[in-house]
């Protein structure tokens, strides 16, 4: 199998470089973009100044490291299981021990889409607390911990800017439940990446087919593609066929963390059968998914009986999937959410493994009409009690948050979630600030992400141009997740991350320089930006098609301060 | 000639529809979008319900009334002539009065790119006050008064929304200053629009050629096509060749209001010599363009010799045009600025044609360094002096802003803004959140648009993914103007303007209907959203194939409405 349709060169004028750890082994993965001087003539004398190399965040992971050789084949480097070589918490399983997996693993008629490649899992030792947070309660600097805070701070060692984030720091803010890595101990392919209100905002990508749509060459290229625009986690939403091995091959490929939302997988076990839905059903596709690797589940534990006759208030009802099976379950049964029910045993299944629980909002608004009504607040509070449960096991939490918010409701939704869930990390999708851009809901969502992160959102869940419409293709994912990195990196600015406002600097800097080469290299789409230049672009490279010589205003601005100002 | 490349068909599902004034003899126009009823099955039986109308403000004039024969060598319908018939405080001149003005049209060598359909034009009586604002001060609620006042309230009369906004209402608000009708009696091919805090946000579009690009045909193609995907005002920002045959064109053809840089075309006069400008080619450029009808002209008049030396201590420079300009200008003569010196003369010739003015901020800042920089704010204080002298003379003001501003720097400039220019409407370019985007400078400042425009800022001018790398194309335009209508409404919303979540709520109850083509026909972009449908989309109306038939969460949801909550 091979990547779709994907020109995996790496970025233009940038080299893969490894920051080595002071306290573990660790080599932590960055770009380095590398910058022309400035020259300037000022009375007939050239003048060259050197630019400083920026450090770019980088989650394209080893396949923009031209010293690596990947192979979709045989999976990407399995990095992390070194970290944790001599941990005596843990223990290697002998093989796979869902029963899902067992019979899909019997199956020989699924031999031709079969990832060959498999380890078998690992699991917590009985009895033993092997999360991030466990570990960091107990006052350890995980190897993952260290990693996260070098990767957080970029340009700052080089260049002299000082940043509150520390590997302490980390520890500290993942047990106190206030960030969260998610880092499944068998996805030891992902590059450990850090979701909380003090850190950089990161953004998530949606993939997956649903019943009338692609395979899984076409997912595993999303994936890949989607941390190759800057993608910090993913999600496999796949609803069709084959699922379990779809996934398998994503995992296994993917240098960021996964996310799935269990009870789909869970559904199509029962032919789409709401009603057929059971816990034990449930249960096992969390041990399956568990021991391939997922990172953190999207679990609609909130979604109560007695808050479904609410949604009669709606203008468009429940909108989040999960959502509106759990509810109609409760409602066929009319007995509580076994989720809910089960949570307890859900939390000990997730605790063997590392996999964070994403809280899913099942009442999430659908609609400007609809935000930040009563159904969505009291699931909230319900998402809060959950919270502490989880805690107690020490799983590391997410709260999902909507959805469609017009902006003045915004805040609201910020302040309600740090106070009844106890700041655990906000992960919102969006929200849509209108909605009468079909077409263009990656940027009604994005003004309302950029916004809610700045607020303290910590990773917001991109949206694309066919957002109610259909699923996206390539060019779709590009256009979405570049969208939600000016929403994140406009946030991080806004917040004043420590040495976020680097690389605008040094893109300014080549704007009024004119160093264009420059300027597209330092750009979220090194691709796009010169394309359209080049396309319109027509000798002198001393202004362009914009303005024309006589026009340029930087050109201008440069003579006179060059040549005239005293 | 003809317009290039655009199928100016009418709006899908939609009439052109017109209200009757109840003062004045006028008619105001709007697009009527009838939808389809619901439809629903409840216990076997079919169940129809009426949906109401929606009525969406038109900014494409009458190029997409079917009963109106557009002929772009004619020139649009002068509607406007009629209103002030019989209006004695205003004389017809026998022709053109400026020198330039009178060369150009004795030049036989320009007959072949002639728009032969010219009127003379018409000025002020001597001593008149005839602007809107002398208007409105006296108490008068004139025709163009009444026509905004409909136009902003759409569904309003129709649904029974109470709505502030009365004629009465508007006239208070340009007698105060706080808000603008640009309606240069010269361009009665103009529908009256309003500018002002209180009322709907608008947007701007930028067209124009630069010496290295277009012609004449693809320019008015460009004005008319923005205005048909939305466009509130145009300012034709040319600086190539032809500037006075390209602008005729654009205004006889142009249903919305006008603007220009006047100093740009000063400046092509003299060859792009910067030290040549004089205030009396200036002078005759601006009666040459009132006579054409332009409705407000930039006028970088806050640009003073004494802030010039503040540039060295900016990463970027000056980055508007007309500020480097006048800058050079100032810096080379050691003089103050004539635009600043001549202020009030400039005010009596716009006074007599009511060309409101737009104070521009020569100043802004061209990156996220510069932002909220002394020099910005300095120049920002002399815009409030320059306002109270041309409210004197009851010229119309706006008051431009940035530019490039982080979001937590956003409120500052809306704060400054109100206080030191009397609460004069603002009118921004974005601002640009981030400067790492280029490609994707639409998104990066329509964050930031939707922000300002929610605390106040009047219009916003739109910014097309070429920024900062070429000229637009006319798919570079449709998507800016569609990403500011995003953020102008996300605005409108967030401000609660009367009546403008009629058309969220009826796309939203349209989604939940599973009405595919009322959701198409009531988007913002009726061709592109059923474009991206109709592509993925295979047989079943009831569910798209973002998740299919099983996993439809409005499917599930209406069906646990309908049938199971008791």
């Amino acid at each position: 199998m091979e990547i779709n349709d994907i020109d995996l060169q790496s970025y233009p004028g940038s080299e893969k470089v490894y920051v080595d750890g002071k306290i573990h082994n660790i080599k932590v993965a960055m770009r380095k973009v590398s910058l022309t001087p400035t020259v300037k003539i000022i009375n007939g004398e050239r003048l060259v100044y050197e630019n400083a190399p920026v450090y770019i965040y980088d989650t394209s992971g080893p396949y923009t490291d031209s010293s690596i050789n990947t192979d979709i084949n045989k999976g990407l480097p399995r990095t992390r299981e070194s970290w944790t070589a001599e941990r005596d918490d843990l223990e290697q399983l002998d093989g796979i021990t869902s029963d899902y997996g067992r019979r899909r693993e019997a199956d020989t008629s699924l031999d031709s889409i079969r990832f060959t490649h498999r380890h078998a899992p690992r699991k917590a030792r009985k009895g033993a607390a092997i999360t991030q947070m466990a570990l960091a309660r107990k006052g350890i600097i995980t190897p993952e911990m260290e990693y996260v805070a070098i990767r957080e701070n970029m340009n700052n060692d080089m260049l002299g800017i000082k940043s509150h984030i520390t590997p302490e720091l980390v520890r500290e803010e993942i047990a106190a439940g206030r960030a969260v890595i998610p880092a499944n101990i068998n996805h030891p392919e992902s590059e450990p990446m850090i979701i909380g209100s003090k850190f950089l905002v990161k953004l998530n990508t949606n993939i997956g087919n649903s019943a009338l749509s692609s395979g899984i060459e076409e997912e595993v290229s999303k994936a890949v593609w989607s941390c190759y625009w800057g993608g910090d986690t993913l999600m496999d939403l796949s609803t069709g066929e084959n699922i379990h091995e779809t996934r398998e091959w994503i995992i296994r490929n993917c240098p960021v963390p996964v996310g799935t939302v269990p009870v789909y997988q869970a559904l199509e076990k029962v032919n789409g059968d709401v009603n057929a839905l059971t816990w034990e059903i449930y249960r096992d596709t969390l041990i399956e998914q568990a021991e391939q690797g997922v990172d953190y589940f999207t679990i609609h534990a909130g979604v109560l009986r007695a808050h479904a006759d609410l949604i009669q208030e709606r203008l468009t009802g429940i909108v989040s999937r999960g959502g509106s099976i759990m509810t109609q379950w409760t409602v066929l049964h009319n007995e509580e959410n076994f989720l809910y029910t089960h949570f307890e045993d859900i939390c000990e299944i997730l605790a063997s493994y590392d996999v964070a629980v994403s809280l899913g909002d099942g009442m999430r608004p659908g609609c400007i009409h609809d935000a930040n009504d009563k159904s969505q607040f009291l699931e909230l509070d319900v998402l809060g009690e959950l919270t502490e449960i989880a805690w107690r096991h020490n799983v590391q939490v997410l709260i999902e948050g909507p959805g469609h918010v017009p902006m003045h409701k915004i805040r609201e939704n910020m302040d309600r979630q740090l106070s009844s869930c106890h700041e655990a990390p906000f992960y919102t999708l969006g929200p849509l600030t209108t909605d009468i851009a079909p077409g263009y809901d990656h940027i009604t969502s994005a003004i309302g992400a950029a916004q809610i992160a700045w607020m303290g959102t910590a990773m917001i869940c991109y949206v694309t141009p066919k957002e109610h419409l259909a699923l996206p293709d390539l060019e779709d994912v590009r256009n979405g997740v570049i969208t939600y990195k000016i929403a994140a990196h406009a946030a991080d600015l806004a917040k004043g991350h420590p040495g976020a406002q680097v690389r605008d600097d040094a893109m300014s800097k080549a704007r009024y320089d004119f160093r264009w080469k420059d300027q597209f290299n330092l750009s979220l789409d090194p691709a796009r930006s010169r394309q359209y230049y080049v396309e319109s672009h027509k000798g002198d490279d001393r202004f362009c098609t914009m303005c024309g010589p006589n026009f340029c205003a930087m050109r201008i601005s440069q003579s006179v301060a060059d040549n005239c100002v005293k």
